[in-house]
């Protein structure tokens, strides 16, 4: 059993991360920490826990923490930084959802997070989360950086073009579209039941915290790439969808066949038959990306359609296939429920 | 391990069932079968259960079946009576979540179905699912009428009352509000998306088909009731929640210590503390009843608030858990699943 | 041309009155304030309203509104109490739409919303602004106290009946629903949408602060009431529905003709045919509210279904419609825009 | 007063057309069919019109029709060509919001609607009704082809591009996201609301409908273009977002001030301030398209963001501005309605 701990469960992803792991069978769920609900039941603050996890919510602090051999940060960007070193060096793994880890330049970090960062010199040591790329590396990894849900959707439905070296690298197109749940608990007006049901838009055209993210993981596949990125906000709660547009270099490979391939032994992302429209329904609870492959008549552009549940494979799923791959598990392991449709 | 037949399994209630079935670790999916997609593959109708059910649809017929040892109905109305008796006869058991065994006079079905029943011999035979009311009886049944969606959440909610005949049984109200998937996936203008959004409405006042269903059953406890029953439709996926009132005619007992003894020993039904309010969110496809009692200020009524899943335990997983019960399984497997929040 | 001003403009309530002035005929916007955005651009706050309304908020204050003959508060409760006796001493009328002047008893007041009273000498001198109950009183109003959402769809439903003397009056029961709006647009985390979609929850069961409005309003037409109220949220942005209950006194009576009658001269409350179920979708946008009358069979019970879209009949429709009575206008002026449906 | 006719008021674009002519001050509505409501009364068919359309569904023909000055068709694909040619003959003017005219060769329509035009005469002499574009026309025009709602959101978002010849004209992407309502009606599976709540999907990417019409339309701005063209469906009523990329050719323009005067004369089209995000919330009800234009930093790429009402600039709203200009009317008479928001 893997004596885990949870810094930060009361936001959307700390309770994906407290449902799947309760389920889990090597997981001994040993502290949950939430700064906001210290001394309060995990049940009373989660109802739809209740019977499930019978435990309190406590301080988060090394000490505490230190008594665990992995501990997952569930926090706000710039929490992680300032205890995963002590945690690190008492010997505990480390896992963090937030972006403290994510990138490998302190300069871009600090200023797409408008912050210093505690702990630079864990920045090069943290081994970037995504399973399908950096699999080895994950699994000797003291401190992972769990990806975010964009730049999963978006890198999952690239890297096969850009391993082949099939498509311009220099006008890559994301145009991505996310549930409310992506912008996590935080009381904000934007967030509302009342302005967001019945609307769509785009946000953060001028620039988003995961584009640097995105180009960071495109670029090591293959060399530079420049991207055009462009989310949106769907007026549903969990669910990212992410069409994909580049203009083909090579137009003879059968890239219904490429990606097949490309994922074939992927637990985890799931090519459907060529024509296919995934649906982000199809992936709502469960740690899949669905991918499709369609090159419009002219056969200039090659368009991916990927989808994923923001909350399980665009964070908390994909942590926990993290911990699996850490400790020599069935990649698998806990994580084999089916989505919840409808 | 049973093996399990799935009859009409191209609706909500069907794919509900193939999914706890296929994670159940005592159940082989023996036969699925669908007369409007036989020969197409569960995953090509249903997505979401890519990588979960490798399996064709059969052409259901007693034929087929019969090799089964359980086979599941989860087909519109009219249906299960058709085959149930064969199937009995060569010695499978049967579970109908539609309502053709549920009521136990064949006039009262007659009328209100609008149909001849074709096999009135096997109405009393036929046990009514509800286990925290028939448990014992539904151990040995061989058929099982698995009850309403709103009649379970409207039963749960009055039993204890009725049991320690504490209200007056002739002016029960039961106003309930159900999402949208409780009408099925038949394809009616009245549940298109763009109806049923940004609209809250009431709908057969003058007499819904469930009412005869929840009268017979609450009527077994302590006598006749007559009860007024306001069905209303809510735009949400799923849930059911049922806001109950009953006149008291004792007053001074313990409510809140009657419904906690009343369930304390059953899995599925959650009685919340004092003052609470349970969400259907808290229980969305989970097995999970969630019950709370108050008494506003004069104390003339009782106020209980109900909530379930209408396809879990008011459909696929009261099922299984029939199933658990019947086979003499632990009544919690394959239904540990917590519910998906948000 | 009538002056006026608005007072809190930056919540919906304000948003909606905003767009309704703005196409009175007989209106002119003078000074529309918001103490959070004073010196912005009406139109960036409200970007529907680009085009529409071009003016700034101004900073609220009792010399800038002195020079309208009509002040509007969309202010939180406890703000027009402190700038409208000023007004009306500077012969300015003034309409609140928050709660300040509801109650006529100024320790229930006090009581029900936790604050002292800061202009209690204006309570009896305000009017209850319900045109079907008071339209005549209205009409000569310096104050006009704007009813709550749901005191008005419980009072547009129950009137009739009470007018009639056929109910029992101490066991009325009112189970309403209400779209999220209703609770305005300050950022709660209970409000998010990833909380109210796909949700369904009552709140407020011990005592929900309209229900004193409530009855002092039911127990104005032939004596005391007693009510159990018990409201529910529903994931939508409008509307609410008022399911009523009431134990008839009198069964001989024609319900359906009554209410037709009751109402056969009301612009805004349109009792449909027997058997139908107003749905609130079919109010969405216009000032109207929609009346049903029920008696399911055993005849004890009489059924009563209103909708109405709180931010409309519940809240700004009827503050210009109070307006309109007050200056002698055509009751239907500016409010005769159809509801925007689907 | 013009005397219109309403052919085939029963579907959501028919509904509107009614709404937003009842309230035109110039208009008689003189016929409204409904092949499959004839007889019954637009009000028990729509109930949010009671109280503002008293009248019946009548059956459809040329001779009721004939007396009419202007008909409307909101019928499927494949009406309109039937009755037009007759209906124009004897000195009626037509309006068609379906697709039947709006192509301008036979073959490219016969092969796009899968049928044979029953008209193939009319097709040259139909004027394309996008008012931005073919005001002139339209003035004089007996036959008006209304545009669809994907074709009017990507052309205004293209045309001021085009018209200046500023970028590569054959790698235009147009990736749109609809609501539901612009599916029509019509029950299908795909459109109840358990399958589009918490949903998101791409769908049509090999082909859809609206290409051909959009392409023809772009290209007569300066020559031929070719169009990547990706729909998806957003779980709303109403609203269409155009997100549209286009490679700049030339880069030294102001965009922000092109656009921006482009559009300065046009009642209809908003161009929002620089780095702004326009939502489809903020139109919903309006006959209004807003714009923003923005290029991102490697400044390769101008991304413009658009948004209408599908059901009103996207349809009927635009049906009433073209009748507005065919008779020589206030162009924004009967369409003044602010967006009804939240």
């Amino acid at each position: 059993m893997i004596r885990v701990g949870v810094v930060g469960g009361s936001g959307y992803t700390g309770a994906e991360l407290l449902r799947i792991l309760a389920a889990h069978p090597q997981v001994e769920l040993a502290v949950i920490t939430s700064r906001a609900s210290v001394g309060k039941s995990v049940a009373d603050i989660y109802p739809h826990l209740r019977g499930i996890i019978n435990a309190d919510f406590a301080e988060p602090s090394v000490n505490s923490l230190r008594r665990c051999n992995l501990v997952f940060f569930a926090t706000p960007n710039g929490v992680a930084m300032t205890m995963a070193g002590e945690l690190i060096a008492a010997g505990v793994r480390v896992i963090d959802l937030a972006a403290d880890f994510r990138l490998e330049e302190l300069a871009v970090w600090e200023q797409n997070y408008a912050m210093s960062h505690a702990a630079p010199q864990l920045l090069q040591q943290a081994v970037y989360g995504l399973p399908e790329l950096n699999r080895e590396s994950i699994r000797g990894a003291q401190l992972v950086a769990n990806p975010g849900c964009y730049p999963t959707a978006v890198a999952l439905g690239f890297l096969p073009l850009l391993a082949e070296d099939l498509v311009d690298r220099s006008s890559l197109i994301a145009d991505v579209k996310s549930g409310v749940s992506g912008a996590g608990r935080q009381a904000k007006e934007a967030n509302l039941f009342a302005e967001v049901a019945e609307d769509f838009r785009a946000y953060s055209v001028p620039g988003h915290r995961h584009k640097p993210e995105i180009i960071q993981t495109l670029s090591q596949v293959g060399g530079p790439v420049d991207l055009v990125f462009v989310p949106h906000l769907v007026p549903m709660i969990r669910g990212i969808h992410a069409t994909l547009y580049a203009r083909l270099q090579k137009k003879d490979r059968d890239l219904q066949a490429l990606y097949e391939n490309y994922y074939r032994n992927e637990p985890f992302v799931d090519v459907m038959a060529a024509g296919s429209h995934p649906a982000t329904g199809s992936v709502r609870g469960a740690n899949t990306c669905r991918l499709a492959v369609h090159v419009p008549k002219s056969g200039e552009t090659v368009v991916i359609l990927a989808v994923e549940d923001n909350l399980i494979k665009g964070a908390a799923g994909q942590a926990v296939q993290n911990m699996n791959i850490m400790y020599g598990l069935d990649e698998t392991m806990g994580l084999n429920q089916a989505a919840v449709w409808p």
